[in-house]
C-alpha cells in the first residue's frame, strides 16, 4: 500500500495524473500506473507524470536537481515525450510551488526541454528537432482508412520523426473519415507502429487535424502529432523556415495549439516548440492497495 | 465558482463522484453536474451523488433529517434509481461518519431504501418491487441485435420493470453479441426505451449478463438490470418464490453481485435486494468553475 497525493490535469483534454516523488522513492510498478489510469477502478487518465529529481533517474546525465519528467502511458509503458503531457507537468511544477520562475527547464527522456508559463493558461515548449523523411519503399507511404459511406480511401503520407513516428495525410474529408479502425500501410513501413494524422489545411498558418495513436485508437489530442501536422503543412505549402520562429495555429478536436518552426542554422535541423492550454482540474488522494 | 470536497467510488465498476451538502446549497446545475463527470475535463463518472437532508428535497415527504441521494447522470439529467449508485452512496455515508451504524434507511426518488454494509466490501440494499409484465404487442417483444459475424439475430426478450423498463433476452452466445450499436424492437413498443440485457443460464442459482443502458451503450454494469435478469431467469426456470428470499449470482463485465427475490405477502408483488460491491477509490477537492 502507497498513499499518493496528485494533480489532475488536460492539455487540450490529453489528460494526466501527476504527483511529486522529491527523493525517488514512488517509480511505480506498471501494475500500479494502470491502477491509476484506470478511468473506473482508479483515478483515470491517459498517461502518468512523475515529478523526481533527475539525480534519480539512471539514464539521466544532465542536471542532478532538475524536475525531470517521468513519464508512463495508461497501460504502464514508458514514453520518450509527451507533447501535451509535458505542458501539464509544468503548470503542476509551478502551481505546486515546486519551481519559483516561469521559464523553467525540466528534464524528460528525450532530453532537457525549456518550456515558458505564459500570462494565460498555455505554456509555450521546446520539442527538439522535427524530421521530415521518405518511407522505406518510395517518398511517401500510402495509408488507407474508410471514409464515412465505409469506402476505402488512400492517400500518399508525409513520414515525420518527431522524435516518435508519424504519417501525415492531408485530406479536406477530415470530418468524415472512420477512424474506429486502425488506418492500414504496406506491410514493411512502420515496423513500430506509427501516429497517423489526416490534416486539413485551412491557410498557411492554420490547418485542422484528427489523429489515430499507436497503440491507443482515435484521440482528442496528440502533442507530437501537432507538430508532425505543422512540419509536413509547412513543407507541402513550400513555406520558407528560417532563424525567425514561423506559427501554425493546428486544431484538434480537444482544442487548438500552436506550433513554432525555426532553423536556427541554416544546415541544422527543423526545431519546433509547442504552445497551448495546460490546467490543473483537481487534487487528490488515493491509496493504491497492493496489486500482487 | 463553487469548491467541492469529493470521493470517488464505483461499485462493479459503475462509477460515481458522491459529495456532502448538509444544508442543500449546492443543488448543482445540469452544466455542473457534466462538467464533474466528464472524464477528461472534469473527475469523470457515471453519475454524480448528492448526500442532502431530506428536508432539502422538495418532493420528499419521508423523516426530514434522512440522507437522501440526490442522484444525475452524468449527461445531469435525474434518474429515480440507480443499484450501484446506492451501494457507493451508502459506503460513503459510512466512511465519512455521515452514518454511525452498518444499517441504514437513505432517501431516493424512488423512495425510501434499506441497506446494510456486510463486513466485507459488500452492500447490500433493498430495491423495491420488480414486475415482469407483457409487451404491448404481444406477451414477449422481439429484439434484434447483430451477432459476432455482423448477422442479425432476434429473441423474444421478456418485458421487466424495476422502476424504469428493462427487456430480458436469453441466449448462450452473450460473449459475441456486438453491443456497439443499438437492439432494435418493434414501433410501438417501449416508446420512452428500453435498457437490453442479454443472459446466459448457467444454472439457478447462476447468471451471466451483458446490458446495453438506454441512452448510454453498453456498461460494464447496471444494478437494476442485474434485479430485472435475476427475476426474469427465475421465471423462465419456474422456480418458487416465496416469504424466504432466494439468491441468484449475476455475473456482468465489471464483477458480480448478487440478487435476492422474495414476496414476502402471497398476492404482494415481487421484492427484491441487491448485494454488490462498493468502494471509495479516492478522496479530492474541485473548484467548479463559473459554466455560463
Amino acid at each position: 500500500m502507497r498513499d499518493i497525493t496528485f494533480a489532475k490535469g488536460h492539455g487540450t483534454r490529453n489528460d494526466f495524473v501527476v504527483f511529486t516523488d522529491q527523493a525517488g522513492m514512488l517509480d511505480l510498478e506498471p501494475v500500479e500506473v494502470r491502477f491509476l489510469c484506470d478511468r473506473r477502478g482508479g483515478v483515470g487518465a491517459d498517461g502518468l507524470l512523475r515529478a523526481v529529481r533527475g539525480k534519480h533517474i539512471a539514464e539521466w546525465e544532465g542536471d542532478p536537481d532538475v524536475w525531470f519528467m517521468d513519464y508512463r502511458n495508461a497501460d504502464g509503458s514508458i514514453a520518450e515525450m509527451c507533447g501535451n503531457g509535458v505542458r501539464v507537468f509544468v503548470r503542476y511544477l509551478y502551481e505546486s510551488g515546486l519551481v519559483n520562475e516561469r521559464e523553467v527547464t525540466i528534464g524528460t527522456r528525450a532530453g532537457a526541454r525549456h518550456a515558458v508559463l505564459l500570462p494565460d493558461d498555455r505554456v509555450r515548449v521546446g520539442m527538439g528537432p522535427v524530421r521530415l523523411h521518405e518511407g522505406l519503399l518510395g517518398p511517401t507511404v500510402p495509408i488507407t482508412v474508410l471514409d464515412g459511406a465505409l469506402v476505402e480511401r488512400t492517400w500518399d503520407a508525409q513520414p515525420v520523426d518527431v522524435g516518435n513516428p508519424h504519417a501525415v495525410a492531408f485530406t479536406d474529408d477530415i470530418g468524415v473519415l472512420d477512424l474506429t479502425r486502425q488506418p492500414l500501410w504496406p506491410a514493411g513501413e512502420f515496423p513500430l507502429g506509427v501516429n497517423a494524422e489526416f490534416v486539413r489545411v485551412h491557410n498557411e498558418g492554420h490547418v485542422g487535424m484528427r489523429v489515430y495513436e499507436r497503440g491507443v485508437g482515435e484521440t482528442e489530442s496528440c502533442g507530437t502529432g501537432t507538430v508532425a501536422v505543422a512540419a509536413a503543412s509547412a513543407a507541402r505549402l513550400g513555406l520558407e523556415i528560417g532563424a525567425e520562429e514561423r506559427r501554425i495555429r493546428v486544431d484538434v478536436p480537444g482544442g487548438a495549439v500552436v506550433v513554432g518552426l525555426s532553423r536556427p542554422e541554416s544546415d541544422g535541423p527543423l526545431m519546433a516548440t509547442l504552445t497551448g492550454p495546460a490546467q490543473l482540474v483537481f487534487r487528490g488522494k488515493i491509496v493504491i492497495p497492493d496489486l500482487g
